[in-house]
């Protein structure tokens, strides 16, 4: 074969990884991962940290799920290509099943491989590398994960720790700017807890609506409220404010493996039907789509679903927050924060009593090493001295949890006022604190 | 509530969809919806447009699958989180189940949402906006609508429709400059139905390594070839060119919208270590892999289902490209090319021949409106002049179509050579053809 003897290529192999793959970073992975945290093998493991109600193994779907699976496998018509944003029916069931959140039709409901997708999908429509999006600190860093491997900048606005983490508006207004694409509200939130009223709710379209930027509601954690408190959609609240609101059936149903979530387009000012309604569509195409077995069971996981199962999470999840806030809230050394709803809860660890530990990872490495007891740092949710625990393990496992790291925060804290360097307990300080900065934590 | 006054975001609403969004195109959709094709309501309609095996209910999955559904899914393990790259059993499934591709173990794989989100991932790792990616003319266009999407530049080589769509070598290596990120070759191919033998798969990696370029293996239709063929996958014959291999269980078990796909990585000098392995898992962390249900069913689906199963399909799809083959030949001014696998056949129109019509849409649009025959247009392969056909529906509506594919030809044909216009049965020409062009295509 006669070829053409001018090299085109390359003369080396030097094969680089794109901008995006390089700039997807997921914060929790990567903490967790430097960290090199290791259990102590003499006491059973407990992962605090992992936000998957189902790990345990303490929580299962609903009956009726598993069967419409089954019923679905079985059936010739859920093996084929759905339409790219998914089949009418599901899209139609989403509709039904989320008509608290105002006005929803089939036609504005796409259906997703997780709420992940969801979330991905939604940014990579509404902004575009160099615009920036807004998200809550602390947050799950989900959207800083997908927005930033898409070269948009996120920028962080305040929740306010002694008020119920409601959003610091101030900040929130003073963050936008005129590249600003997007305002990321997390309700329930993962990892506060909180559960935002619809007046607070009202305050925050207030200013997207002043600035004219659209709201990205995650909600994967609608209905997820503890009793005193009631879920409302942020797009239940909006005139004008056009919201992109994510969602799916990862966590209400107990089943996160199975990747089905959704977006769904409020638009009563016909804002977005311009371009972002069919760049969803476009998006929408790149990966056609949910498994089928999921999207023909959808009717009958939302319709069938019944309320007591509902009931029964919601409930063991609170009866958990209280526990752990109980426990925890005599612990030395830390402040958990009560959770309205979700299925976590943040606990500030008073570091200044901590003085040999630098900073809340070193403290929940070491905790894990002593105690095997696994929280996630507050540094993968661009908050330090703080931590995530998980409300969805066994209440025996929960209990045990408190107990250890109530037993490390005593053996690590300041002992004395007056000598507070050589009285800590094990190992080497890193950093003394002064007496003043403990009498004020400890107050 | 203070506030304050002056306004940081915009005047009035102006939200644009983002460059990616804008940028994702689907060719096949847009070049139907644009055609307007309505088929003749007294006719039954036959779409032999649509690439999916089970769209007529005719081939339906192997058993064993369906009970390895119903079985996972009561499963307590079934429903929790996978690794971002999917459950390590599944990976080792496919390791062992693409032994025929060279060396493969379970760290080689990454679990995907369908074969489209392969493609997706591979591309968005291996090359940056700007960089080019070579992808075959006549081509499926899914590179095309993945890569533009992301600011990649798609460039085409050409296939010789006259040596059974082998790959212009020459073209390939003109094609390649320093800018070039990554070649895609697909075999079995979509729309060719071509299958290649080892040694031209080699000449192929000949060139790209001499020009140290990657190669993407679009082998979605792995095993899908016709008795006297052999399917040989490229990475086998590689021994520096690194090779990103996609597929899925998408056609060959008949599940298209289960959407359960996968990369697996080619490496034997070590070249994509440094990033695009990495890379390639932050990628999958963005959706968090594929629903757990096929994951956990996916080492029974490749491991039990019988040889027997695959021989049907593959049978019943070889003896109905006989079938369209024998009828369109003998059809005026057609010319099928018999295909040695995949599930589609190529077939020219020879357009002057049929000078009323200016190009292959408007002939296949109005061979709907009459027929009610659908095939898709070679220009949504990037090819004009001839049609893709689908092969997978049930034979007498495959054996019906050609009998009204031929009918149309024959309606539309230019009648008599010495008067090309007045001869046209039906309607009004829209160019004429000159004798002198009849005459070269009639031979
Ligand atoms: C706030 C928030 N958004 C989105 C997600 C992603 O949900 P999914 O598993 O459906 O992709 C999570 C998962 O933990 C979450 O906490
Ligand atoms: C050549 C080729 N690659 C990839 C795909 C996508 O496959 P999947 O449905 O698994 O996403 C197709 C589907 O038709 C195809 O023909």
């Amino acid at each position: 074969m006669k070829m053409s003897c001018r090299l085109r290529g390359h003369k080396e192999w030097n094969v680089r990884a794109s901008t995006l793959a390089r700039n997807t970073y997921n914060p929790i992975r990567d903490v967790i991962e430097t960290l090199q945290i290791k259990p102590n093998p003499k006491k059973s493991y407990i992962p605090l940290s992992v936000g998957d109600p189902t790990a345990f193994g303490n929580l299962q779907p609903s009956e009726n799920i598993i069967d419409a699976i089954c019923d679905i496998a079985k059936q010739n018509d859920s093996r084929n290509y759905a339409p790219t944003i998914g089949h009418r029916e599901a899209r139609q069931a989403v509709a039904e099943y989320s008509a608290h959140q105002g006005m929803v039709s089939a036609d504005d409901v796409i259906l997703c491989s997780g709420c992940s997708h969801a979330i991905d999908i939604t940014l990579s429509v509404i902004a575009d590398a160099g615009q920036n999006v807004l998200i809550p600190r602390p947050g799950y860093l989900i959207h800083k994960t997908l927005g930033e491997g898409l070269g948009i900048v996120i920028k962080y606005y305040d929740l306010l720790p002694d008020q119920n983490w409601q959003v610091d508006l101030e900040s929130l207004e003073s963050q936008i700017d005129e590249n600003t694409a997007a305002i990321v509200v997390n309700n329930p939130s993962n990892p506060c807890g909180s559960v935002y009223t619809r007046e607070h709710l009202k305050d925050i379209v207030d200013v997207a609506s002043r600035n004219r930027v659209p709201i990205i509601a995650d909600e994967i954690y609608e209905h997820f409220v503890f009793s005193d408190h009631e879920f409302t959609a942020i797009s239940s609240v909006s005139k004008d404010v056009p919201v992109l609101t994510c969602s799916g059936v990862t966590k209400r149903f107990l089943v996160p493996g199975w990747r089905l979530g959704w977006v769904i387009i409020h638009d009563r000012q016909n804002i977005f039907n311009k371009e972002i309604r069919s760049g969803l569509m476009s998006m929408a195409t790149r990966i056609l789509g949910p498994n089928t077995l999921m999207q023909k069971a959808l009717p009958r996981i939302l319709k069938e679903t019944p309320q007591s199962f509902y009931d029964d999470t919601i409930r063991f999840i609170e009866s958990q927050a209280k526990l752990a806030y109980q426990e925890l809230k005599k612990t030395p050394g830390l402040r958990p924060i009560m959770p309205q709803g979700s299925m976590y809860m943040m606990i500030e660890i008073k570091t200044s009593l901590f003085p040999k530990f630098d900073n809340e990872l070193q403290f929940i490495s070491k905790m894990c090493n002593e105690q095997s007891v696994l929280c996630i740092p507050g540094k993968c949710f661009n908050y330090p001295n703080y931590m995530r625990i998980v409300l969805t393990v066994p209440e025996e496992i929960l209990r045990e949890a408190c107990v250890r790291i109530t037993q490390f925060c005593e053996d690590h804290m300041l002992k004395k006022l007056d000598n507070d360097v050589v009285s800590i307990v094990q190992g080497e300080p890193t950093r003394a604190a002064s007496k003043k900065n403990f009498q004020k934590n400890i107050a």
